[in-house]
């Protein structure tokens, strides 16, 4: 019963987010995706709550500007689950192998950023593609907030 | 008077998480930190919204399961969350730095896991702390499902 019910949940919430397909294309070397996003505070307390990580720095403005920052802090690995995101929105299926990530800038509350993966190597692995992403996120003015790179093993080089 | 409701709503989640005072003590390279948890189909429907990463293979035992999985995977940045929620539960104010994450084995929803955290370095960084940390969850039968590295700054070495 609660596996239908979470079955149900599941795939309500599924199919209300379908993308809407797009011109297919294949990705090759060099190839560059990107998303715009800004986090609100809604998004950073869903995050908390989904996560268990209060960190006071990413709810409270006090503390946050105490230690130094200008406004609470958008969780590092909420602003980094955008390359994987980024991935599986058009490589639907696409499973992660790894990701490294270095935090050099902060992300606040409100921020627009841009996230961009470039694909830099893609090779046949079993029946799928093992492809090596340089993955980085940008705030306003080109700021460099969080760079890295991402493998990742997509069942199709289609581009959705 | 949006920003006033927000701070309302952050404050208010801030505090009913609060975490009870443990006895303190002081990090030293070495110790581990732990947290076990299992991921719900609720969890990953949250984190798909929150992330707009609704990959199928998270959402769809069909998809999953044709994809060569036993059932639908928790996303991998979701169980990486733990390690900076370990972090900052015991370390309020922590700012993570980096973290690399090679993924070794899919964790299923319903899956228990155990995430660990210890410190293998620690040295001043101006009027704080950095510490590198060795990272790992591992799943039932010490199978190791996801290791890596992680750097962050911490305010105090006082353990909560």
């Amino acid at each position: 019963m609660m596996g239908m019910l979470s079955n149900r949940l599941a795939s309500s919430f599924l199919s209300s987010y379908k993308l809407c397909s797009k011109a297919e294309s294949t990705l090759r070397a060099g190839d560059i995706l990107q998303l715009r996003r800004t986090f609100t505070i809604e998004d950073v307390v869903e995050y908390s709550r989904v996560s268990s990580d209060t960190n006071p720095l990413h709810l409270d403005t006090d503390c946050a500007q105490n230690a130094g920052f200008e406004d609470r802090l958008v969780h590092g690995m909420l602003v980094a689950s955008l390359f994987p995101r980024i991935i599986s929105s058009h490589f639907p299926g696409a499973v992660y192998v790894s990701q490294n990530l270095q935090f050099r800038q902060p992300v606040y509350v409100g921020d627009e950023v841009v996230a961009e993966v470039q694909a830099m190597n893609i090779r046949a692995f079993k029946k799928n593609h093992l492809v090596t992403f340089s993955t980085r996120c940008l705030k306003k003015d080109n700021v460099l907030a969080l760079d890295g790179e991402a493998t990742a093993i997509l069942p199709s080089l289609i581009k959705q």
